[in-house]
């Protein structure tokens, strides 16, 4: 009999399902938009509606199942797996564990979607067993995962991880969450983002622009396709922004001592031939020098499937 | 027979030495200036002629040492105890362990003095027993020890807990580590001294300048005593330093969601009347509330034989 998986990876903009086996083998997945706008118990039941479709397309019978793990941005309590002001989903207060539980009547496994891909890392990963390990994700956000000594490490409510919310600018450009100089407000995709908005505003970034779909905003990616293409304004930007990523991942460096640093998200994998060297060179630059001793700091391996890659580690070591 | 421990605390200008029973009380100690610019050989030679004199002078036999611990400003490698480029003892690679035991012939505890802090906290302060607890000494220079989970945390070589190196403000104030805008540049005691000579340079800080012994460079301390009278500047400069201090400290609530925050080190300690509460209100406005719940932002209570406490905590963890 198979021993299968189910995982859900939800986020701000899209809902990622997937099924695979023991051992990290993704039979299937699929990928749909977050409702914009839809109240909690509507998000709640499209996801429930989502692993039924699922398990139907992939005929999983139900002793198959070993497992349900579904990631939910944070900042997500622990154990209770209360989501509290979640900025991304925008929610004041959701039961996520409890009320998933209720809909489908099965032990549910939730996790913080940082938390799970650390532990995708650290179980599939080229890192993996590597007991002191860091997961930060650059993407629409900034967002962190820890294990510390071979254990995922949630904090005392599990708020632990929120390393967006590190200010490395004081009195910087103020952030979604309200402070100013956070890391996620300088180095993100909502970053670059509005800064390329300001830009487009002041008459600039018009090498950046004849790389965006017209009435379209550029992000991220028409950055990266104007940096590639030797843009001195693109160029600029990008070489700040990696400064403060490199800033921020000195910064945790020097805090955690890490092993390893394992960067994911989808700007980062998306400009990965830009960012990493230099942020790489950042980073070796800025720490001291026994935190420096052998560590690594490279993308995962294991691109946009991490969280469900950590859906299946998060069930399996459940289960051990 | 008593069970003694023999706890020592050095730093980058004194040395505290003492011994306590295993339950943490404090029979004697004695303080000494670190001989400036000694070659490190003198100065180990000098803790260990030191803990011998202790000895002698509580009339300790050899049979009632339980052990002896040294505490050190770091980077400080682990488990090899080596002494790795630092900025407070001006020292390059010590292999403090290595030379202490062989200068005494017994087993001695080496660990970073934070480390030690921290450990002094979890078995003998007021937050003892709590299993996420941070502490931070705000003194010449501002470090930090981490107890995640119920465990000294030192990161995978023994470079955790460098957070005065957490970059707040970048391309601020160089700091002593070479980098710009650490926490350390801008929130120590240190940080403080310069900033005065500098306004001092400009002609401002009369009123500091009055509650400074003539020939003197004011510091805290005096920045404290003007600030206390209602010095204007002292008080603006005073608010500087509380910012950043917050800044810093809700930057790691949101890395580690800890139960606790524990502040010590001189310059906290002596100005805890001017920075604690304000300091307790940045922290509280800037963080998750998910961190807020239950959290603890307070001084030790252990003073400034924080450190002794810990290597009686060392001692006896160990030999548990």
């Amino acid at each position: 009999m198979r021993e299968l998986v189910v995982g859900v990876d939800l986020g701000g903009t899209k809902i990622l399902a997937g099924i695979a086996d023991s051992n990290g083998n993704i039979l299937g997945k699929k990928r749909i938009l977050t409702p914009v706008g839809a109240d909690p118990d509507h998000v709640l039941d499209v996801i429930v509606d989502y692993i039924t479709e699922l398990l139907r397309v992939y005929q999983v019978q139900k002793e198959e199942i070993r497992g349900v793990a579904v990631a939910t941005p944070g900042p997500l309590s622990f154990p209770e797996g209360v989501v509290r002001n979640s900025p991304n989903l925008g929610w004041q207060r959701v039961n996520l564990k409890q009320e998933l539980i209720r809909r489908t009547g099965r032990p549910i496994i939730v996790e913080k979607d940082t938390n799970m891909a650390v532990l995708g890392e650290y179980y599939f990963g080229r890192q993996r067993g590597c007991g002191d390990l860091l997961y930060i994700t650059v993407s629409t956000g900034v967002g962190g995962g820890v294990v510390c000594a071979g254990e995922l490490y949630r904090g005392h409510a599990g708020g632990a991880g929120e390393i967006g919310h590190m200010v490395v600018e004081a009195g910087g450009v103020t952030c979604n969450c309200g402070r100013q100089g956070c890391l996620e407000a300088l180095a993100s995709g909502n970053a670059i983002a509005r800064r390329l908005d300001e830009m487009v505003k002041q008459g600039q970034g018009q090498g950046i622009l004849t790389c965006t779909t017209p009435g379209e905003h550029p992000g991220p990616r028409e950055l990266g396709m104007a940096a590639r293409q030797g843009d001195k304004e693109a160029r600029l930007l990008l070489s700040q922004v990696t400064d403060y990523l490199g800033i921020g991942i000195a910064n945790l460096v020097n805090i955690f001592n890490p092993q390893a640093i394992i960067l994911g998200g989808g700007m980062m994998l998306g400009l990965k031939d830009l960012l990493l060297e230099p942020v790489q060179n950042y980073v070796y630059e800025h720490i001291f020098s026994l935190n420096r001793d052998n560590l690594v700091v490279e993308c995962t391996s294991l691109g946009d499937d991490i969280v469900l890659y950590g859906c299946v580690a998060a069930v399996m070591r459940e289960r051990v």
